[in-house]
């Protein structure tokens, strides 16, 4: 990102260099909300190839990538696989499993940030130190995010915020 | 849904507090009104996962939300299951079929609105007291809804009719 | 359709007035010209529902609708016989093709109308009393069209010129 | 393409006309870089049914087309077997299977043109004499595109290089 990077000792770039923990929502944020259904009840979601690439910079920067998603879906498992990204499911309450996961890793809230797109996803907005949301999010939520993405869930969203941290990350060692 | 809120007492509201019974098309409605066909025969349609949190909302305000089908479609069979909405399916006149509806459940036409998109609705869309259209709806049917959506049919459509109902019963109670 | 109604004695009703075959491209005219790729070789398109009722429509007025392809394709079939249009494939030659349709039918070129998309329309275009492109045409045939879809192809293109049909039609017989 | 043709006499004119060798890579280029991932783990992507006719000018022109993609995967088999291009898979390093190929064949960097749109196309784009980018590319990558196409990725952007290079032989050989 050769534009808009965020000076080294902004507020989002102090936030951003505290983070351990990248917890993402899946629908809405890996993909733009949709579900393609077919009459056999398969079901199918559309995500971005450029979401690889940016996860692999997270690792690097040594920053734990995670999937948090209420619903139990195989289409979650699936993609989480393909991505190499652990993956979180089947939990009603994503706060909660937020929490339990930074316990599990030591980490507190400052060190958690979340990205998120809709109303389910207001606690977990709420406890993450760095709350993300995407451009397109349900307007009941847009106004958690401390930062707000300029590409919506599934067209880029999640790599603009890898890149983001990649960014900061790298004006930060210079 | 926190601006372009219905004052308590608008014309909107007062029609929207009256309804007990919300019945939706499906294509064009719950979906973009695309259809994916496959070649062999498979057929697919993208539906938006923001919905089910909007049905769920209506349910909790005691209104019923239904689905009507002209074709019997096993699409429409999957996706009602899955957000657990009932489902009137075949039926040719699809103002019959909500009329048998409303009289079954003991309601009048004021109680009763309905979703649509195209001129195939045009019968429901003058029976029911609280007519919508989508934004994308048909030139030919666009003028006979009360209300239009400012989202088009499967992009989160549904869900704003059901924050829409969500908010006016919540300034109501107020 | 409210606006832009061509007058009853515009240069395009009269060519419309005189169509008795609407032959239709099937890829990028009843499709967005995409094809979904699966990784076991199953190819999807897109189309649009809307398009029933537009052909349902042509035939009340007597017009018969065909679709003509140039590849032997399963998906174009199922999609001609859910829609039940005649459906012509494997023609390298749409012109040909559609030649041969007309004289089997006992028209001539002003009575036949044709829609198209790309260059391998090109000829069938010419040939056509009527031709018709879609909004999203490839420009080295877009300027061949003696009418312009508004909608682009696979939205609502094919319903735009079956209500086109219907409104002349209408306009002529006040 | 009747605009936007470059005179016979331009740098970009005279880098086409080097070219021997048309090397893509796949996703985001043939695809809008979306997969369409099923609950039972099939992927799907979104090509455009104009690139065909685009590719058939090419080999006209004597040009090879070849795709080059990073991962193993069946769809882009599936692709560029109804394409009839030729395809290198599971090339972790882009550049190094784009020497290869143009050592093979006798050629030198300006007789190849390469076709990426991310950070991992940088080397190839790089090596390649004629280096193009599509409209959507991502920032980090748009500004090693001696030419950026008008069309994104899937929607036209394989279309529209075939048709420049026909465009520029074209206006060459008069």
């Amino acid at each position: 990102m050769s534009d808009g990077t965020p000076a080294a000792t902004s507020p989002l770039a102090e936030r951003v260099l505290a983070v351990r923990l990248l917890a993402f929502d899946f629908d809405g944020v890996f993909t733009d909300n949709a579900v393609y259904v077919a009459d056999d009840g398969t079901e199918m979601v559309r995500c971005s190839r450029s979401d690889g690439i940016g996860l692999r910079k997270l690792e690097q920067l040594g920053i734990l990538p995670v999937i948090v998603s209420t619903e139990t879906n195989p289409v979650v498992s699936v993609r989480s696989r393909k991505l190499q990204v652990r993956c979180i499911q089947g939990c009603v309450d994503k706060r909660a499993a937020l929490e339990n996961l930074a316990q599990e890793l030591g980490l507190t809230p400052p060190e958690v940030a979340f990205v998120g797109n809709d109303i389910n996803d207001r606690a977990a907005l709420k406890y993450a130190g760095l709350p993300i949301v995407v451009q397109d999010a349900h307007p009941d939520v847009a106004e958690l995010g401390f930062y707000r993405t300029n590409r919506p869930g599934g067209y880029g969203a999640v790599r603009e915020v890898c890149d983001l941290f990649a960014t900061v990350w790298s004006a930060h060692k210079k």
